[in-house]
């Protein structure tokens, strides 16, 4: 029900996002009519100079302004310790927590068949390239605890345990900081048990 | 954690639009990294054009590609009874039914000293001038069952009570189709029998 080809064209493309439905879209669209023509100029600026300046590193795949990311360039950084992270926001997610001092690899998503996601779809290759030239001492395999993100740790960690790295490690799971115990799913509680860790190594 | 200004840049922008925050709107960036720089291009031109292309209905306030809107300018509608509606996205649905013959009139919201809007921020002071001018039979008030949409009913009926206007009418209210009695709210269950119709009515 929208008369203007102007106004359904945007909202065709604001729709194309990922999670936006029609009704949402329209919404934006809306919104921006009521802005100036200056403030709707430097939206869709900041997005094409995003676009056109950003790149992939072209060691981890992390977003970056130059040919290698902040990450990659910094000497302070372990670079011998690699976590494979899915997904950029991953690397953003575990940097805000300042506890990791090594270097990343952005696999861009994880297998899924159901998706028609396989291995190939994967920066796997690139992945086993470097392994092979810089020889890590420690993979840590930084999956979603999903179905998919299990199945493409356990595809990483066959293809990993080949070259012969020192550790390849997972994050821990087990019941979150703050969450009360009696909502706490079984399975994630059951491993919570089995794979209990020494007091003072929790607390720390 | 967002390291790019360009990222960064375009994040804000996205997150001004209306309900969406920072995670979201890093999602949106994400999402349209992983684009061509053509799409990406059209994207924004899209929006860019749309915002110069459109354009007020100088009568009604509805968005148009012309200085009249599709609504007014067509011969077929009743000019003589004029909806009046919040938003535009209202008429979008109204529409939508076909059940309706008459013209509109977009407020641009409602009266809620709350957010700061009070009637000299809505196209009140249009709707009088056209209403005086133009001399409508009906005039029905199609706001939003709420607080806000009640208050500014009330404000518009006061001002147009004194015009001589025929009929000033309002959407009819109680259950709607399709809900389960029980799980009808009270207030509104009230006021459906307190305002019942005769049976051949509502099934028409």
């Amino acid at each position: 029900m929208i008369t203007s080809k102007y106004i359904e064209r945007a909202v065709d493309e604001l729709a194309s996002l990922q999670g936006v439905g029609r009704k949402t879209a329209l919404r934006y669209a809306l919104d921006l009519m009521g802005r100036s023509e200056d403030d709707i100029e430097r939206f869709a600026q900041a997005i094409i100079e995003m676009r056109q300046k950003i790149q992939f590193c072209s060691t981890c795949f992390n977003l970056s302004d130059q040919a290698q990311c902040e990450v990659c360039q910094n000497p302070n950084r372990e670079h011998d310790t690699i976590c494979i992270v899915e997904d950029i926001r991953d690397i953003m997610a575990i940097e805000a927590t300042q506890q990791y001092k090594g270097v990343y690899h952005v696999l861009g998503g994880k297998i899924s068949p159901m998706d028609g996601i396989g291995p190939s779809d994967l920066k796997i290759d690139q992945l086993l390239t470097r392994v092979v030239g810089h020889k890590p001492k420690e993979i840590i395999l930084a999956l979603s605890p999903t179905m998919e993100g299990d199945t493409t740790a356990f595809y990483l960690f066959r293809k990993l345990e080949k070259q012969g790295i020192e550790k390849i490690s997972t994050l821990s799971r087990g019941v979150a900081v703050g969450d009360e115990l009696q909502y706490a799913d079984e399975v994630t509680l059951g491993r919570s048990i089995l794979h209990r860790t020494p007091y003072e190594n929790a607390v720390t």
